[in-house]
């Protein structure tokens, strides 16, 4: 797949021309972000929360508990499917991920803005049920958190996984929107006597605080080093 | 208003002990973000999209375009409600916030999280109509950018205040979950070989960009300086 579909779900009523459907665009700013914000729709009202994520492919995997309310509603909305309609099982979701870029500071109060990339999946959520896409799914979802720390950490056992959630929503329906470069604003404004340009904002990582239980001689590994050193995150982490 | 009521729908089903309702510190996470994060239902189905706030005591101001669908799908809402029922006018909204604090990495993959404090708003968003008002909202928006920037720039004139939306939603029902802290593995992976520790997370600025149609002479003003100088934005912006 290399584009999306512009369907009326995911065109913007306004400013058009920053919708983006490449699929190679749209994933790098699913990769980047260290969080997503999930939402779904309870007793008819929406209901946003944060979630960590992962993609592997043209798949996103949420990271939840088993417990949790959202794993309920899901399972629910399984059970309501009619038995082989495959296309509507699954709980309607929408997955927004947001990287702000900047402050836009205009002349004008009215063009002031953000610079920003922000994806909108809009899908139905399913539960991974089968134990080798759980194991993958988990995988991605630890080097998301950061890169390296699959191989840096003990991977779950039997009744760990069984308390794990992870809900699979296949990206069929995405859309990029972005806004990035100087203030837009009015020429007429452009000669006036304030100051104009843009903050330049980013995610950024500090020195690791290790553990106060850790044990005596266990070093910061490198690719703990290697994250604090680069200062935030890099751009397309997979 | 010093704490929020802990209703069945801003009360997790997991890890209680996250959810804190008090005020102060729900406003001090709305107040610290640049944007949030604002769901509806649309269709039946959930939209999300990210969207810039502000906060004026216990209102909160959600900054758009008279021309969006979103601003069509409030005046819809409103138009349906009975007269008189007040409590139910305006669209069903949920406006998250979520600040990540840092990536919690534990000895266990299982044990992977984030530091973050995320606040949920749930209500109704309604048209700001009154000319006064608006005002206020946007000026509060402006400043919610950045701070200062209100005096910085110009502010809108009739028509630009015609093309502007802003939808109000009385912050009512309103609840902060959060994590801090050292990662907590359990007991036996403690001594293992893994190492564990917390990479903290903060938003940050860079050094601004004027605009390449910048009047040459107007300097970068002191209130841009400040936050720049300070790498980021202070805890509790207002």
């Amino acid at each position: 797949m290399s584009e999306f579909p512009a369907t009326a779900r995911t065109t913007p009523t306004r400013l058009r021309e920053r919708a983006v459907y490449d699929a190679e665009r749209v994933f790098a700013v699913l990769d980047e972000a260290l969080i997503c914000h999930l939402g779904v729709v309870v007793d008819g009202e929406p209901l946003v929360l944060p979630t960590i994520h992962a993609r592997v492919g043209d798949v996103l995997y949420l990271h939840g508990s088993s417990g949790s309310h959202l794993a309920r509603l899901v399972a629910q909305a399984e059970r309501a499917a009619a038995p082989g309609s495959e296309v509507d099982a699954g709980l309607p979701v929408c997955v927004t991920v947001t990287l702000v870029d900047g402050l836009v500071l205009a002349r004008s109060q009215f063009h002031h803005s953000m610079n920003y990339r922000s994806v909108v999946v809009r899908g139905r959520a399913s539960r991974v049920t089968d134990p080798a896409e759980l194991d993958l799914a988990l995988h991605a979802v630890v080097e998301q958190v950061l890169r390296g720390r699959a191989e840096g950490s003990r991977p779950g056992d039997a009744k760990e996984l069984a308390g794990t959630s992870v809900l699979r929503v296949p990206i069929v329906e995405a859309s990029l929107k972005q806004r990035s470069g100087p203030p837009s604003d009015d020429p007429e404004d452009v000669a006036g006597p304030y100051w104009a340009g843009v903050l330049p904002v980013a995610t950024a990582f500090a020195e690791p605080q290790p553990s106060p239980d850790l044990t005596p001689g266990i070093a910061v590994p490198q690719h703990v080093l290697d994250a604090a050193a680069a200062g935030g995150r890099p751009t397309g982490v997979q």
